[in-house]
């Protein structure tokens, strides 16, 4: 994922301390380094055999660790509370109850369970899409290892809202997340860092906007906001707003479009809006998954040729149900090459090819939480954020294309360790910070006592007896 | 699966030979076998907490097994073949050379490499979409101790094919496939049975598609044919035989609708099209990730309101590159409701839900096998096709809908074992009839040879050192 995509068929990596000392091949750096480093791990395994192509060679592939950029965290105690139900029934009924009854330990216990799922699928940093305690957040990011772009779930309008939501000012939005920036940016290790949130424009007066873009600004952070989801944001944007078209639109009119927007889902969005986009450098989360059950096909091809640098996200557990970049990489591939369908009258089985995809996920990822001097590509000085993949198992033989076979083939089974700021976080898919059981345990526990305080009952499907 | 839907919150399952014997309340089933078994497996594994309600204490589930109605065997050796090409590299430059260069042997461990694939995604029965050699095919079936229903790829006209295959005749397709029926329909302890197979309309004559109707219909058993996949095949029918829309217009003016007739994708269908289908109780295998690559959007919301009895497959390996009936139920879910955006303007998320899913890679799959007398739900007398599923992980928690979780988060991770025919196949999941890393190891050697001896050598993707 560097400049000329160099890919080493037979590589080594120097890592000292949270940092990428060195890499090459590794006859090189094994000559170099073999009689100052304090451990070597072979990660072979296995005798190549002499006389078979490199797809039978590439039995254990060492990559840049996954960025997921539109990831719920908070959410991951509900997930399997809205499927196969309406869009306001998702909101009103189950999504709002759930998040405005949650406790500061919720916010924990579902950010270490979601953060598990994470490592498992070989995430070594996310950006929150917006949650309820960010000091949860951050004890179980600090915790768990990973690298992490924390962020408040920030309203201040807006019809139906929760009680204890419905009174908050935009002074009070600005404040709290400024005393979230002031508390946790920039600790674990420097592996936080806070930004500033934006639910969506129908929760958000103008006042919330441009402050939140000032302070961003000032802070030197990023913002992270649902854009452009539904075609009734975008009218009633137009309905009040009085511009032709939607959210982008207005919100290039505000100028509100800077390079530090995370742009999330982005499915609405025509043409000019897209050049809006493209000219203020505003980075764009894709959640195919979401997306597809949610919202709609978001124009990635068009948004990538444009220049955007679009990445991928999971969004949260009650609107994908799975939370693995894994899963996501090989549904962006199936839906964006599915889609030219409606523009061209069949599919493009090379649109979105695989090697896009994997940039999406690192490079592109690590540009989208602003962060790519030091994250997305394996290169010196960067942060060790490496993960192990072992592609020898069921589900990838036989690799006779080692980027594709990463793509399209590989499960979260075949991610097999996770380093992190340079430590090992799972090691032989053992996570090495928390004990998965007991996370498991709390969270079953606390998922259940909190559909209960929040009053959400689900129907039965099928016939329970 | 049965006609009452019913869910055993907490029940028990006999077995005797190779079929269910009794179901029902654990304690029921206790009382009244107890004394008499020879073993009794405890699948509950864990303490249930009073007070908890029911998502707590679904830990360990007992499903029937999953059919999976279209899988090409043939083609596991060519997962990543053909990814990121055209259509027509993808058959021309790819599909056919490797295929028509397959020897006995490599549709064998073709077939055992796949099956082990179907077994720890839950598969206990599938339906080969129409591949090499059955004797190949039928050897590792009856190894592997799965169910299927075998069928050769038959071709007898179509422009570019192999030379091997060119000289075909409608008289060699249909004694050949006589030959494999004699010889393997009805072995491995019933759990084999022979169909007849039609690769598409561009590869065979009116002769070779009338006498395999009759053919069919005289042995009692089943068609499987590649039908209606993308517009230029609608178009070529169009204009060869003078019908006003596609492949199904043609084959209902001919005659060879029956309900024998498993048809694979049925994408390009009108509405006039799908009543035909459904009149003739056609059965139809729905693949949604290799129609997302390849084809398009079926239309199964419009054929299941038609009364057609639609099933999930997962297609080839060059096709899908995951061969997971698991993860093809999530997809079918995602895409399904995506699709709607194009009819009615946004996703509906209530689209296809959970429990029809669940029906479809069940007693769809079985009455698309024709064999929902035996297979397709746990019932008295029915086959011990059976799969235990562990849900209590991080993939899975928290379980508050039991059927929608099964579907949208389940992963083959979450397949602990599995019984097809009364007997163990995978236990703690190890496959307990044939060694995985022989296997694998046997698979990535023949894979390479065949390829080689193919001729099919592909572009490297980014810059290998």
């Amino acid at each position: 994922m560097d400049d000329d995509d160099r890919v080493f068929q037979d590589g080594g990596v120097v890592i000292e301390g949270d940092r990428i000392k060195a890499l090459g091949q590794s006859s090189h750096i094994l000559h170099q380094f073999a009689v100052v480093a304090t451990q070597i791990i072979d990660l072979h395994g296995h005798i190549v055999l002499p006389g078979l192509n490199f797809s039978l060679s590439c039995f254990i592939l060492i990559l840049i660790g996954f960025i997921n950029t539109h990831v719920h965290t908070s959410q991951q105690l509900a997930r399997g509370i809205a499927d196969d139900v309406d869009l306001m029934t998702w909101l009103h009924g189950r999504i709002w109850p759930y998040e405005s009854n949650m406790t500061e330990e919720d916010s924990y216990i579902s950010t270490l369970l979601c953060g598990i799922e994470l490592i498992h699928s070989g995430v070594t940093c996310f950006a929150e899409a917006g949650g309820q305690h960010v000091s949860g957040m951050a004890r179980a990011v600090e915790l768990l290892g990973l690298r992490a772009c924390l962020t408040q779930s920030t309203m201040d309008a807006g019809e139906g809202l929760p009680s204890s939501w419905a009174a908050r000012t935009a002074d009070d939005c600005i404040q709290s997340q400024k005393q979230n920036y002031e508390k946790h940016h920039n600790t674990a290790d420097g592996r936080i860092r806070v930004w500033f949130g934006i639910r969506q424009i129908m929760n958000s007066t103008d006042r919330l906007l441009l402050e939140t873009r000032d302070a961003a600004r000032e802070l030197k952070t990023g913002i992270h906001m649902h854009v452009a989801e539904i075609p009734y944001e975008n009218q009633l944007v137009m309905d009040v707003h009085k511009v032709n078209h939607g959210t982008v639109t207005y919100l290039e009119k505000i100028g509100f479009l800077q390079n530090n927007l995370l742009s999330a889902h982005t499915v609405w969005v025509d043409d000019s809006e897209i050049s809006f986009l493209s000219r203020a450098g505003v980075k764009v989360s894709h959640c195919p998954a979401a997306a597809m059950r949610m919202l709609g096909f978001a124009p990635v091809r068009e948004m990538l040729d444009a220049g955007i640098c679009v990445s991928l996200g999971t969004d949260g557990a009650p609107s994908n149900n799975r939370m693995s970049i894994v899963d996501e990489m090989y549904i962006a591939s199936l839906i964006n090459k599915g889609r030219e369908v409606f523009a061209n009258g069949t599919t493009d089985p090379t649109a979105l090819p695989a090697e896009t995809i994997l940039k999406m996920v690192t490079i592109n990822g690590a540009k989208s939480v602003l962060w790519d001097n030091e994250l997305g590509s394996l290169e010196v000085d960067k942060k060790a954020d490496i993960i192990v993949v072992n592609p020898s198992s069921w589900t990838m033989i036989p690799v006779h294309d080692c980027i594709s076979s990463l793509v399209y083939c590989m499960r979260t089974e075949n991610v097999v360790s996770v380093m992190c700021n340079g430590k090992w976080i799972m090691k032989d898919k053992k996570i090495q910070t928390v004990d998965e059981e007991e996370v498991i345990s709390k969270a079953k526990q606390a998922s259940v006592d909190l559909l209960k305080r929040a009053g959400i009952r689900l129907p039965s499907k099928m016939n329970f007896i």
